[in-house]
């Protein structure tokens, strides 16, 4: 197999009210603290066509988290024996890649503002998808 | 800022009979067909916690992307001018991280048996977490 080169590059950063990781909500769901998404001067053309109130799915890259975690208890099963960490939402992981569905509230150039975001302050951006309904919920669901 | 260092590691690979992007369908969720999860054994463990049926985000690197193109049109969208791949789901975009909602139809031990994966045979897989209602609707959706 050809060497696979898998190296992610910062579309933008993100400007949030959350320090560290005592201050950030377990889930953006729980906040509707407003963050910032400064895009790479690079990158600006690619958001064209986000329109305010759109649902994004924002991917992070979650810098501070510890990537050689692989099991661990959810909130709330503090009894239970830890899970593998594919089986849970843990922001530990062997690729931090964090999933969050915001709301954009607004976009001026390349700053994004969105609600729902739990990312902590400076945290890098990887990628930007529009939720579909179609196609990002279960079949049997 | 220190430099960042955000380099994905394969946790598996995917076996899938879609060999070139033609024999791909646009969306997972247009096929019925069956893909193959195989873990690395390093991340094995982390799968601990799965269970049949459980629906689950796969992330693929799609290594056959095109990293530079920054607009394209999405299907059915040939007569209207280009978006940005931050407002659409095309396979191209800076990092080709690809989110798909499968079905976990078995697992034994390090090989997951999907349906709905659309990713070509070969690909590499970077993260899976559970989907959770919960979290991955929109909140007034």
């Amino acid at each position: 197999m050809a060497e696979l080169c898998m190296n992610c590059v910062p579309i933008g950063f993100v400007s949030s009210p959350f320090k560290t990781r005592e201050d950030a909500p377990k889930q953006g769901r729980h906040t509707d603290e407003l963050s910032i998404i400064t895009l790479e001067p690079a990158y600006q053309e690619a958001a064209e066509g986000l329109c305010i109130g759109d649902d994004l799915f924002v991917f992070c890259w979650f810098d501070r988290s510890d990537r050689t975690v692989l099991k661990s208890r959810r909130p709330g099963e503090e009894q239970k024996p830890p899970r593998g960490i594919f089986s849970n939402r843990s922001p530990n992981r062997p690729n931090p890649i964090a999933l969050t569905l915001v709301k954009l509230v607004n976009i001026e150039g390349s700053i994004l503002t969105v609600q729902g975001l739990e990312a902590l302050d400076q945290t890098p951006v990887v990628d930007i998808k529009p939720y579909s309904e179609g196609i990002d919920t279960p079949r049997n669901g």
